[in-house]
């Protein structure tokens, strides 16, 4: 179910969901309505594609009210440690804005402020994702953004699961639509009627989602696009098997287009692995997709030492990698590339999705060589203060004028002369 | 030359500058050449499309020491000063890694690195920028980003200006390589046999340079693509016209796309910005292109008071934004929206333009809602950093299990047990 494979062949890169041209054609489609019709379009489009009518798309308050009522105590109670960790830890990330003020009377400075508005899309339908919820509004909220609004595409009774109110309410989201697809972005990218126009939008959606994610950026911001999610083990010989696989099977299970990857010294641990693998898979209710994944992008790899697995880890730059060595933390140093990093046996992948705090939104397919994971930075916006005196200016002018010219920009040298002239 | 507006018509966004079908087309065509032929297609595409035949791409120390040698000591004395400005606003914006350690034994944390090699496209052909050079290298070298390489298209002479070259020496540039167009951006996002792949490309170019950029996107990470800049100018009627008249010339000269606009409650200081405009626009070099820009996309707009040119000046969301007033840092905390502020008259663009020390690649056409000026950020990554106690797992992990059995992720769950278990 599982292939131990040499070095080289880690590096086939998972390639995308394929998007035909007559997806690109639909999704267009959709935002043109939406940017002409607004509410009407979106009704339409629900009816339509979710299969639901819908009155009103904005989730009242009493409705809220009411699911958070029906939700367990252990629910409740797990949603509320969850957010409390995850803010405690997004807390930590935020900057703050500085200037430096130089003696001659110049200031210079970066303003941090959160954006205004932001929309969260939170997948739907069929289940429910309060972790989305949790992990995409706290950063927003901490970041300080006022409106955080939340679309989710309604269930087929035109619902939205208690649990993802009961995450919303719990994470201070300020507003809840039942909406989904490309006519959700649609109408957080452009504002209609009943949903008001916002700056940013951040979730993962399926492709019609990450189509129409991709078409209005630039009018708005939005986060990565979300491909196929991965995780790398590094383990040594004494590292047990049973919890590597459990989870790798955890990675498995999302996706048989996720990849799960160990890379150990031991072969004996391989061997235990893929036992481990067999036997936890059969229990699982998604054991068809976890196996799929297994199969088609899942490795063990026997490395000849553990650098050498470091470095075949750092070349995958995975999304999360977990290291089951001895002494962990000497490791940290050699890490370059990983979204996110878990040390020892008693890190699962699990706790950090749901709830350790860092951020679950994670860079993947080898992307981890220059992104990161979702932040407070990513609510956040800066603007440069440049306050100079006139002392500063007469000194430094004549420079600006010298670069102006290499440039052959005179209206720039024009406008220091200006000032200077003036002053002689 | 410049239209007195009403506050609604300033709200008339600038089109992008269209795409034809044949375009993308060609810059696809580049990009898969020069991903399988290599430095090969590079050549041939330099010849084609520069008119240049090059032996060898990478520009000699040799060469630019011979370069460095040819600046006079005033541009050598500026671009040293400027240098010197950028690296010190800059070195204020890096974060820290930064962990907590709990008592029960969980640490969390954020590892903060330097991508380890960036490009830097730079436009050439007839034309030095220096500036560019600075503002885009030194954030990187600033991050820690161990190889920093530059690409510039050669001349018609085969050559890239001794300006830019000293530039690159000043600003730590590792490599520099005599190529430009999409045949550069596919070389450092592929890498060839001469160029290194690279994790991000930034740097401003014309339509094939940012298509190429857009079509490399994941592949590698790129800056924002630039489109036409702009600036607003707040003033009362105490500024003075020839400071706000030349500062809107300086960024009109730049294109005829460029957007100057001046909010004033002041009718009689727009009058007198008027006629300097007139007189000014006319002893420039570039005045065509200043008074295309001007005419097309440049306004002046009288407001009620300074209150309401604050609030339409947060619609517009600047690239550039000037308090010309008194006291301009009382109204600092009411500008939600502007890639840079500049206050009083001794800060006019340019100088932040060139060497006050800020970054001049900034967010351009109202972007400025949600994007920020290029940082050492840009040049950052981060990976998170879970180390669970086991006293903590045994905790926290109810609270995993039931919010992955929430999302019918039992193998999430399941990975959560088998470490309980084994340990009741």
């Amino acid at each position: 179910m599982i292939a131990i494979v040499k070095a080289a062949e880690l590096f086939t890169r998972r390639e995308e969901e394929a998007v035909s041209p007559k997806q690109e054609r639909a999704v267009q489609e959709i935002l043109s309505r939406v940017k002409r019709e607004g509410d009407t379009a979106v009704r339409e489009l629900t009816a339509r594609l979710d299969g639901v009518e819908l009155a009103q798309f904005q989730v009242k308050e009493s409705e809220i009210d009411a699911a958070v009522a029906t939700i367990s105590p252990g629910a409740k109670e797990a949603l509320a440690l969850a957010a409390r960790r995850i803010r405690s830890y997004h807390e930590r990330q935020k900057s703050n804005s500085w200037i430096e003020a130089e003696e001659d009377g110049t200031v210079l400075g970066q303003l941090v402020r959160p954006l205004a508005r932001v929309g969260l899309y939170v997948p739907g339908g069929r289940a429910a994702y309060p972790s989305t919820v949790l992990m995409t509004a706290i950063p927003a909220s901490v970041a300080g953004t006022e409106e955080v609004v939340m679309v989710t595409p309604p269930g087929p009774d035109g619902e939205v699961p208690a649990i993802t109110l009961a995450a919303a309410r719990e994470a201070g989201v300020t507003r809840v639509f039942k909406m989904g697809g490309a006519q959700a972005v649609a109408a957080l990218a452009y504002g209609t009627e009943s949903i008001p126009q916002v700056d940013k939008i951040v979730g993962p959606g399926n492709i019609y989602v990450a189509l129409a994610k991709r078409m209005v950026y630039g009018q708005v911001d939005i986060d990565a696009i979300a491909g196929p999610s991965e995780i790398v083990v590094i383990a040594d010989e004494n590292a047990d098997p049973v919890y590597i696989a459990a989870d790798l099977l955890s990675q498995a299970e999302h996706d048989p287009m996720a990849s799960a990857v160990l890379l150990t010294p031991s072969a004996s641990l391989a061997e235990g692995v893929t036992n481990e693998l067999q036997r936890q898979c059969e229990a699982l209710p998604r054991a068809e997709i976890a196996a799929a994944s297994l199969l088609n992008h899942g490795a063990l790899c026997i490395t000849r030492d553990l650098a050498e697995a470091i470095e075949l880890a750092n070349r995958l730059a995975p999304e999360h990698l977990e290291l089951m060595v001895e002494d962990p933390w000497l490791w940290v140093g050699q890490i370059k590339n990983a979204g996110a990093l878990f040390l020892g046996p008693w890190s699962p992948e699990a706790v950090g999705d749901y709830l350790a705090g860092p951020n679950h939104v994670l860079p993947t397919n080898g992307t981890a060589r220059f992104f990161s994971a979702l932040s407070v930075d990513d609510f956040s916006k800066k603007t440069s203060l440049i306050s100079y005196s006139q002392r500063a200016l007469l000194r430094d002018g004549p420079g600006v004028i010298t670069l102006a010219e290499a440039e052959g920009l005179q209206g720039h040298a024009a406008s220091i002369r200006a000032r200077i002239e003036k002053e002689e």
